[in-house]
Protein backbone atom coordinates (compact mmCIF):
# COMPACT_ATOMS: atom_id res chain seq x y z
CA UNK A 1 0.00 0.00 0.00
CA UNK A 2 2.72 2.43 0.29
CA UNK A 3 2.12 4.94 -2.16
CA UNK A 4 4.52 7.42 -4.45
CA UNK A 5 3.99 11.03 -4.93
CA UNK A 6 3.89 12.10 -7.95
CA UNK A 7 3.26 16.38 -7.59
CA UNK A 8 0.19 18.69 -7.64
CA UNK A 9 -1.13 17.63 -11.64
CA UNK A 10 -4.40 17.57 -12.79
CA UNK A 11 -3.95 13.86 -12.57
CA UNK A 12 -6.96 11.57 -11.94
CA UNK A 13 -9.13 8.84 -13.74
CA UNK A 14 -11.50 8.68 -15.56
CA UNK A 15 -11.95 11.94 -17.32
CA UNK A 16 -15.00 12.31 -20.33
CA UNK A 17 -13.90 13.08 -24.21
CA UNK A 18 -17.02 15.73 -24.97
CA UNK A 19 -17.29 17.78 -27.73
CA UNK A 20 -19.13 21.30 -26.91
CA UNK A 21 -21.00 22.81 -29.36
CA UNK A 22 -21.58 26.63 -29.58
CA UNK A 23 -22.38 29.07 -32.06
CA UNK A 24 -20.22 32.47 -32.58
CA UNK A 25 -21.59 35.90 -33.00
CA UNK A 26 -22.01 35.29 -36.55
CA UNK A 27 -24.20 32.32 -35.89
CA UNK A 28 -21.70 30.53 -36.98
CA UNK A 29 -21.55 26.54 -35.40
CA UNK A 30 -18.18 25.09 -33.18
CA UNK A 31 -17.00 22.15 -32.00
CA UNK A 32 -14.56 22.04 -29.27
CA UNK A 33 -13.22 18.76 -26.92
CA UNK A 34 -13.43 19.12 -22.94
CA UNK A 35 -12.32 16.35 -20.59
CA UNK A 36 -12.68 18.73 -17.84
CA UNK A 37 -16.25 18.39 -17.14
CA UNK A 38 -18.53 16.45 -15.33
CA UNK A 39 -22.67 16.35 -13.59
CA UNK A 40 -22.36 18.80 -10.41
CA UNK A 41 -25.84 19.06 -9.31
CA UNK A 42 -29.37 16.57 -9.74
CA UNK A 43 -31.53 19.87 -9.36
CA UNK A 44 -31.68 21.94 -10.82
CA UNK A 45 -29.72 19.10 -13.60
CA UNK A 46 -26.06 21.13 -14.05
CA UNK A 47 -23.21 19.90 -15.70
CA UNK A 48 -19.56 21.85 -15.76
CA UNK A 49 -17.03 22.31 -18.62
CA UNK A 50 -14.17 24.31 -18.27
CA UNK A 51 -12.35 25.84 -20.84
CA UNK A 52 -9.31 28.36 -20.99
CA UNK A 53 -10.06 32.27 -21.87
CA UNK A 54 -8.10 31.86 -25.07
CA UNK A 55 -10.05 29.47 -26.92
CA UNK A 56 -13.03 30.17 -29.25
CA UNK A 57 -15.84 28.50 -27.26
CA UNK A 58 -15.00 30.30 -24.18
CA UNK A 59 -15.87 33.51 -25.87
CA UNK A 60 -18.88 31.39 -27.45
CA UNK A 61 -20.40 30.37 -24.47
CA UNK A 62 -19.91 34.10 -22.81
CA UNK A 63 -22.02 35.59 -25.76
CA UNK A 64 -24.36 33.33 -26.34
CA UNK A 65 -24.78 31.90 -22.59
CA UNK A 66 -25.61 28.15 -23.99
CA UNK A 67 -23.05 24.84 -25.03
CA UNK A 68 -24.46 21.60 -25.40
CA UNK A 69 -22.31 18.07 -24.52
CA UNK A 70 -22.28 15.87 -27.53
CA UNK A 71 -21.14 12.81 -26.39
CA UNK A 72 -19.38 11.25 -29.42
CA UNK A 73 -19.37 7.37 -29.68
CA UNK A 74 -16.34 4.94 -29.93
CA UNK A 75 -16.26 5.28 -33.90
CA UNK A 76 -15.94 9.36 -33.71
CA UNK A 77 -12.65 9.08 -32.10
CA UNK A 78 -10.71 10.93 -34.63
CA UNK A 79 -13.05 13.50 -34.74
CA UNK A 80 -13.95 13.79 -31.06
CA UNK A 81 -8.80 14.40 -30.89
CA UNK A 82 -9.47 16.86 -34.09
CA UNK A 83 -11.97 18.77 -32.10
CA UNK A 84 -9.36 19.06 -29.58
CA UNK A 85 -6.69 20.38 -31.80
CA UNK A 86 -7.72 22.75 -34.14
CA UNK A 87 -9.50 26.19 -33.17
CA UNK A 88 -12.71 27.17 -34.68
CA UNK A 89 -11.36 30.87 -35.23
CA UNK A 90 -9.45 29.79 -38.30
CA UNK A 91 -11.31 26.87 -39.78
CA UNK A 92 -15.37 24.83 -40.05
CA UNK A 93 -14.31 22.22 -37.99
CA UNK A 94 -17.80 20.72 -38.53
CA UNK A 95 -16.66 21.18 -42.53
CA UNK A 96 -13.52 19.45 -41.99
CA UNK A 97 -15.11 16.63 -39.90
CA UNK A 98 -18.29 16.56 -41.71
CA UNK A 99 -20.36 15.97 -38.92
CA UNK A 100 -23.91 17.94 -39.15
CA UNK A 101 -24.70 20.73 -36.95
CA UNK A 102 -28.64 20.36 -35.71
CA UNK A 103 -30.55 23.14 -34.57
CA UNK A 104 -31.87 22.63 -30.66
CA UNK A 105 -35.12 23.45 -30.08
CA UNK A 106 -34.33 24.46 -26.58
CA UNK A 107 -31.23 26.13 -26.15
CA UNK A 108 -28.58 29.07 -28.38
CA UNK A 109 -26.69 26.47 -29.22
CA UNK A 110 -26.21 23.76 -32.34
CA UNK A 111 -25.41 19.93 -31.65
CA UNK A 112 -23.67 17.12 -33.51
CA UNK A 113 -26.78 14.86 -35.26
CA UNK A 114 -23.94 12.02 -35.33
CA UNK A 115 -23.23 11.22 -31.38
CA UNK A 116 -25.65 9.10 -29.32
CA UNK A 117 -26.34 11.23 -26.98
CA UNK A 118 -26.53 15.24 -26.52
CA UNK A 119 -26.95 17.46 -23.19
CA UNK A 120 -28.57 20.68 -23.88
CA UNK A 121 -27.68 23.52 -21.60
CA UNK A 122 -28.14 27.02 -20.83
CA UNK A 123 -25.71 28.92 -18.91
CA UNK A 124 -26.35 28.71 -14.88
CA UNK A 125 -22.88 29.73 -13.47
CA UNK A 126 -19.31 31.25 -14.55
CA UNK A 127 -16.76 30.77 -12.28
CA UNK A 128 -12.80 31.98 -12.23
CA UNK A 129 -10.69 29.16 -11.21
CA UNK A 130 -7.25 30.08 -12.84
CA UNK A 131 -6.15 28.94 -16.28
CA UNK A 132 -9.64 27.78 -16.79
CA UNK A 133 -13.08 28.81 -16.44
CA UNK A 134 -15.53 26.40 -15.78
CA UNK A 135 -19.08 27.05 -17.01
CA UNK A 136 -22.24 25.33 -15.32
CA UNK A 137 -24.85 24.61 -17.22
CA UNK A 138 -28.47 23.90 -16.44
CA UNK A 139 -29.39 20.70 -18.43
CA UNK A 140 -32.63 21.60 -20.11
CA UNK A 141 -33.05 18.22 -22.34
CA UNK A 142 -30.96 15.16 -23.20
CA UNK A 143 -31.65 13.87 -26.37
CA UNK A 144 -30.64 10.26 -28.20
CA UNK A 145 -31.12 7.97 -30.89
CA UNK A 146 -34.64 6.48 -30.89
CA UNK A 147 -33.12 2.83 -31.26
CA UNK A 148 -30.72 3.36 -28.32
CA UNK A 149 -34.03 3.95 -25.55
CA UNK A 150 -34.10 0.47 -23.94
CA UNK A 151 -37.06 -0.75 -21.79
CA UNK A 152 -36.18 1.42 -19.07
CA UNK A 153 -36.86 4.87 -21.15
CA UNK A 154 -32.98 5.53 -21.15
CA UNK A 155 -30.09 4.54 -23.50
CA UNK A 156 -27.91 1.92 -21.89
CA UNK A 157 -24.50 3.27 -21.00
CA UNK A 158 -22.78 0.16 -23.28
CA UNK A 159 -24.77 0.92 -26.61
CA UNK A 160 -23.83 4.85 -26.33
CA UNK A 161 -20.04 3.08 -26.11
CA UNK A 162 -18.63 6.74 -24.82
CA UNK A 163 -15.24 7.41 -25.09
CA UNK A 164 -12.88 7.91 -21.70
CA UNK A 165 -10.15 10.03 -21.88
CA UNK A 166 -6.58 9.57 -19.74
CA UNK A 167 -5.57 13.10 -18.62
CA UNK A 168 -1.31 12.93 -18.82
CA UNK A 169 -0.85 9.76 -20.83
CA UNK A 170 -3.45 11.09 -23.13
CA UNK A 171 -5.04 8.45 -24.30
CA UNK A 172 -8.38 7.34 -25.26
CA UNK A 173 -10.03 4.19 -24.20
CA UNK A 174 -13.47 2.64 -24.73
CA UNK A 175 -16.22 1.40 -21.94
CA UNK A 176 -15.55 -2.26 -20.87
CA UNK A 177 -17.81 -5.17 -19.63
CA UNK A 178 -20.78 -4.65 -16.95
CA UNK A 179 -19.51 -5.12 -13.22
CA UNK A 180 -22.19 -4.82 -11.18
CA UNK A 181 -25.56 -2.77 -10.61
CA UNK A 182 -25.23 0.33 -8.15
CA UNK A 183 -26.92 0.56 -5.14
CA UNK A 184 -27.26 -3.18 -5.22
CA UNK A 185 -23.52 -5.19 -5.60
CA UNK A 186 -22.54 -2.82 -1.85
CA UNK A 187 -25.32 -4.10 0.00
CA UNK A 188 -23.67 -7.32 0.68
CA UNK A 189 -21.10 -5.51 2.94
CA UNK A 190 -24.09 -4.00 5.27
CA UNK A 191 -23.97 -6.75 8.80
CA UNK B 1 -29.82 11.14 -36.93
CA UNK B 2 -33.35 11.77 -35.80
CA UNK B 3 -33.07 12.42 -31.62
CA UNK B 4 -35.75 11.32 -29.39
CA UNK B 5 -36.19 13.68 -26.03
CA UNK B 6 -35.54 12.50 -22.93
CA UNK B 7 -36.38 15.83 -20.92
CA UNK B 8 -34.07 17.17 -18.07
CA UNK B 9 -32.31 15.20 -16.20
CA UNK B 10 -28.55 14.52 -14.93
CA UNK B 11 -28.10 11.99 -17.52
CA UNK B 12 -24.41 11.95 -19.38
CA UNK B 13 -22.11 9.96 -20.02
CA UNK B 14 -19.10 8.72 -18.80
CA UNK B 15 -19.34 9.40 -14.65
CA UNK B 16 -16.82 8.39 -12.38
CA UNK B 17 -16.97 6.33 -9.30
CA UNK B 18 -15.15 8.21 -6.70
CA UNK B 19 -14.82 7.62 -2.95
CA UNK B 20 -14.16 10.91 -1.31
CA UNK B 21 -12.63 10.52 2.44
CA UNK B 22 -12.82 13.53 4.78
CA UNK B 23 -12.54 12.83 8.67
CA UNK B 24 -15.07 14.45 10.97
CA UNK B 25 -15.17 16.88 13.71
CA UNK B 26 -13.57 14.05 16.18
CA UNK B 27 -10.88 12.70 13.44
CA UNK B 28 -12.75 9.89 13.00
CA UNK B 29 -11.96 8.72 8.72
CA UNK B 30 -14.99 8.76 6.33
CA UNK B 31 -15.51 7.66 3.10
CA UNK B 32 -18.46 8.57 0.81
CA UNK B 33 -18.63 7.44 -3.39
CA UNK B 34 -19.25 10.21 -6.03
CA UNK B 35 -20.48 10.52 -9.72
CA UNK B 36 -20.73 13.70 -9.48
CA UNK B 37 -17.64 15.36 -10.07
CA UNK B 38 -14.64 16.35 -12.58
CA UNK B 39 -11.52 18.05 -13.51
CA UNK B 40 -12.23 21.72 -13.73
CA UNK B 41 -8.98 23.16 -13.74
CA UNK B 42 -5.49 22.52 -14.87
CA UNK B 43 -3.49 25.45 -13.47
CA UNK B 44 -3.95 25.44 -10.09
CA UNK B 45 -5.15 21.97 -10.58
CA UNK B 46 -8.41 21.40 -9.72
CA UNK B 47 -10.93 18.62 -9.09
CA UNK B 48 -14.96 19.30 -8.11
CA UNK B 49 -16.90 16.93 -6.28
CA UNK B 50 -20.58 17.37 -5.07
CA UNK B 51 -22.11 16.24 -2.35
CA UNK B 52 -26.36 17.48 -0.68
CA UNK B 53 -25.89 19.00 1.96
CA UNK B 54 -27.21 16.28 4.37
CA UNK B 55 -24.75 13.83 4.10
CA UNK B 56 -21.97 13.71 6.67
CA UNK B 57 -19.30 14.39 4.01
CA UNK B 58 -20.62 17.48 3.25
CA UNK B 59 -20.41 18.52 6.61
CA UNK B 60 -16.77 17.28 6.83
CA UNK B 61 -15.41 18.99 3.59
CA UNK B 62 -16.72 22.31 5.01
CA UNK B 63 -14.54 21.87 8.47
CA UNK B 64 -11.66 20.77 7.96
CA UNK B 65 -11.50 22.46 4.15
CA UNK B 66 -10.16 19.06 2.43
CA UNK B 67 -10.97 16.08 1.12
CA UNK B 68 -9.28 12.59 -1.21
CA UNK B 69 -10.29 11.48 -4.62
CA UNK B 70 -9.74 7.85 -4.05
CA UNK B 71 -9.89 6.25 -7.34
CA UNK B 72 -11.09 2.42 -6.95
CA UNK B 73 -10.21 0.31 -9.48
CA UNK B 74 -12.47 -2.86 -10.83
CA UNK B 75 -12.11 -5.14 -7.64
CA UNK B 76 -13.12 -2.15 -4.86
CA UNK B 77 -17.01 -2.02 -7.09
CA UNK B 78 -19.04 -3.77 -4.28
CA UNK B 79 -17.00 -1.54 -1.17
CA UNK B 80 -17.88 1.73 -3.98
CA UNK B 81 -21.55 1.02 -3.84
CA UNK B 82 -21.28 0.38 -0.42
CA UNK B 83 -19.92 3.53 0.34
CA UNK B 84 -22.54 5.37 -1.66
CA UNK B 85 -25.50 3.41 0.44
CA UNK B 86 -24.35 3.84 3.94
CA UNK B 87 -23.46 6.87 5.78
CA UNK B 88 -20.65 7.71 7.98
CA UNK B 89 -23.00 9.59 10.61
CA UNK B 90 -24.08 6.12 11.61
CA UNK B 91 -21.18 3.74 10.91
CA UNK B 92 -17.13 3.20 10.44
CA UNK B 93 -17.11 2.62 6.71
CA UNK B 94 -13.74 1.87 7.18
CA UNK B 95 -13.88 -0.71 10.10
CA UNK B 96 -17.10 -2.34 7.53
CA UNK B 97 -15.33 -2.86 4.30
CA UNK B 98 -12.02 -3.81 6.09
CA UNK B 99 -10.28 -0.30 3.78
CA UNK B 100 -6.90 1.21 5.18
CA UNK B 101 -7.20 4.74 6.28
CA UNK B 102 -3.86 6.42 5.50
CA UNK B 103 -3.15 9.91 7.17
CA UNK B 104 -2.06 12.23 4.16
CA UNK B 105 1.49 14.22 4.79
CA UNK B 106 0.03 17.16 2.85
CA UNK B 107 -3.94 17.84 3.23
CA UNK B 108 -5.96 17.26 5.85
CA UNK B 109 -8.01 14.17 5.04
CA UNK B 110 -7.11 10.75 5.40
CA UNK B 111 -7.23 8.49 1.95
CA UNK B 112 -7.87 4.40 1.20
CA UNK B 113 -4.24 2.66 1.26
CA UNK B 114 -5.95 0.02 -1.06
CA UNK B 115 -7.30 2.04 -3.96
CA UNK B 116 -4.44 3.14 -6.75
CA UNK B 117 -4.47 6.32 -7.25
CA UNK B 118 -5.27 8.99 -4.70
CA UNK B 119 -5.45 12.78 -5.29
CA UNK B 120 -5.05 15.12 -2.59
CA UNK B 121 -7.03 18.64 -2.12
CA UNK B 122 -7.32 21.55 -0.46
CA UNK B 123 -10.79 23.16 -0.43
CA UNK B 124 -10.26 26.04 -2.87
CA UNK B 125 -14.01 26.84 -3.53
CA UNK B 126 -17.55 26.04 -2.60
CA UNK B 127 -20.33 26.28 -4.92
CA UNK B 128 -23.91 26.44 -4.16
CA UNK B 129 -26.10 24.91 -7.04
CA UNK B 130 -29.54 24.02 -5.46
CA UNK B 131 -29.73 20.31 -4.65
CA UNK B 132 -25.72 19.33 -4.62
CA UNK B 133 -23.23 22.01 -2.89
CA UNK B 134 -20.05 22.10 -5.53
CA UNK B 135 -16.47 21.64 -3.46
CA UNK B 136 -13.62 22.47 -5.80
CA UNK B 137 -10.41 20.90 -4.52
CA UNK B 138 -6.67 22.13 -5.14
CA UNK B 139 -4.70 19.07 -5.92
CA UNK B 140 -1.68 19.52 -3.58
CA UNK B 141 -0.49 15.81 -4.81
CA UNK B 142 -1.20 12.61 -6.89
CA UNK B 143 -0.37 9.48 -5.37
CA UNK B 144 -0.11 5.90 -6.97
CA UNK B 145 1.23 2.74 -6.21
CA UNK B 146 5.12 2.29 -7.28
CA UNK B 147 4.16 -0.89 -9.23
CA UNK B 148 1.99 1.06 -11.90
CA UNK B 149 4.38 4.01 -12.25
CA UNK B 150 5.18 3.42 -16.12
CA UNK B 151 8.58 4.49 -17.84
CA UNK B 152 6.50 8.33 -18.43
CA UNK B 153 6.54 8.14 -14.85
CA UNK B 154 2.93 8.02 -14.62
CA UNK B 155 0.50 5.17 -14.19
CA UNK B 156 -1.96 4.28 -17.04
CA UNK B 157 -5.42 4.03 -16.99
CA UNK B 158 -5.83 0.37 -17.94
CA UNK B 159 -3.59 -0.66 -14.87
CA UNK B 160 -5.51 1.78 -12.95
CA UNK B 161 -8.56 -0.29 -14.09
CA UNK B 162 -11.21 2.47 -12.58
CA UNK B 163 -14.46 2.27 -12.49
CA UNK B 164 -16.72 3.99 -14.80
CA UNK B 165 -20.25 4.68 -13.48
CA UNK B 166 -23.75 5.03 -16.07
CA UNK B 167 -26.17 7.49 -13.92
CA UNK B 168 -29.82 6.60 -13.97
CA UNK B 169 -29.44 3.27 -15.44
CA UNK B 170 -27.15 2.73 -12.61
CA UNK B 171 -24.26 0.52 -13.40
CA UNK B 172 -20.62 0.32 -13.26
CA UNK B 173 -18.30 -0.95 -15.79
CA UNK B 174 -14.86 -1.32 -16.49
CA UNK B 175 -12.73 0.17 -18.80
CA UNK B 176 -12.46 -1.20 -22.47
CA UNK B 177 -9.61 -1.41 -24.94
CA UNK B 178 -7.77 1.67 -26.09
CA UNK B 179 -8.81 3.24 -29.17
CA UNK B 180 -6.14 5.98 -30.13
CA UNK B 181 -3.64 8.41 -28.77
CA UNK B 182 -4.73 11.71 -27.75
CA UNK B 183 -3.52 15.13 -29.83
CA UNK B 184 -2.72 12.73 -32.62
CA UNK B 185 -5.59 10.17 -34.32
CA UNK B 186 -7.51 13.70 -35.18
CA UNK B 187 -4.40 15.13 -36.99
CA UNK B 188 -4.80 13.18 -40.16
CA UNK B 189 -8.32 15.34 -40.41
CA UNK B 190 -6.05 18.27 -40.89
CA UNK B 191 -6.00 19.53 -44.85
Amino acid sequence: MTKVSMGNQPLVFPTPAWVITTYDDKGRPNMATAAWGGVCCSKPPCVGVSFRAATYTHGNIHSRKAFCVCVPSERHVAETDYAGIATGRETDKFEVTGLTPCKSDVVDAPYIGEFPLIVECKLFKTTELGMHTQFIGEIMDVKTEESLVGESGLPELHDVAPLIFAPRTRRYYGVGKKLADGFSVGKKLFK
